[in-house]
């Protein structure tokens, strides 16, 4: 049965971007490549994606900042929806869907898509929120930065029950596997 | 050499209390006494205390609620330096200084006091805040609890750069023992 994922890394005082919406706190920290809940086993095992508009957004002033639209290169094969009310820029040759539909219809689509693989709730915290809120979030992974921020974009703007299934070291994070409780 | 210890619980997203100033969803999980980071060794290691007003006046409202100031039992027997700019209740035969000095000069007389022991920074987070400020806070140990709360007191109201030293599960928590990098 597939799952819906949220992984996501996160400082230890539980912000996913820093008050300037910001990454750099987290991008100079070390990591290894094939350490607990690398990456790369974890997209492996992800058959489609599901993100808010901010997020996306962020990849695209990231990522894409100052290239040329036809340079764009989308970091992810697989299906994906942003969910959005407005009318964002299309990155050429993804497989992106913009959606204003709710969290379950969405979430239908995505599991219909993904197949025998699990879907990832890419970000922010309150679109997995939503998605926790509709009964249909089942894990919480993080990569724990050794840092706190002050402020900033909140992991998980909700109260939910969790339990702790794997804890790990991966470089300098603290890596954790929670199951949400329903 | 005693360290600077800001010792806790926290929920995942980082807060200490929830947004109704409950432990609640703290004191509902399991936890070994014997395990990782366990208060009863920490707390031998720890030779004075150190902690805000609204930490104490939790500590009054939780402990000795209903009962007559007589009858009320410091859980502390190691000297307690209170930060407060207001009168607050006394409570009988218990180690406890108030003191509206800044943190340098509280922590001169804390460590004075503590000998080769530790100092606690019990609560809340700002004031573990205001030592790290002043370049005094050794370590930040956590436990994390298998729940985000949305909301409440903050783990740590400032941006700190911290080293990962120690990790662990005691029952349903993640533990950790933080380095401050100063």
């Amino acid at each position: 049965m597939a799952l819906t994922q949220y992984y996501t890394a996160t400082s230890l005082d539980g912000f996913i971007a820093d008050p300037d919406n910001s990454l750099g706190w987290l991008f100079s920290r070390n990591q290894e490549k094939d350490g607990p809940q690398n990456y790369g086993a974890f997209i492996a095992g992800v058959g489609a994606l599901a993100m808010g508009s901010t997020t996306y957004e962020w990849i695209l002033d990231h990522e894409f900042a100052g290239k040329d639209p036809a340079d764009w290169k989308w970091p992810y094969d697989i299906p994906c929806w942003v969910f959005t009310h407005r009318q964002l820029p299309i990155v050429p040759d993804a497989q992106i869907e913009f959606t204003s539909a709710d969290v379950a219809t969405v979430h239908q689509a995505t599991v219909g898509s993904a197949g025998n693989r699990n879907v990832w709730i890419v970000g922010g915290g309150d679109l997995a929120g939503q998605f926790a809120d509709a009964r249909l979030l089942d894990e919480v992974i993080v990569s724990i930065a050794p840092v706190t921020l002050g402020g900033g974009a909140p992991l998980l703007s909700r109260r939910i029950e969790l339990r702790l299934d794997e804890l790990g070291r991966n470089g300098d994070f603290a890596v954790a596997k929670f199951s949400v409780v329903r």
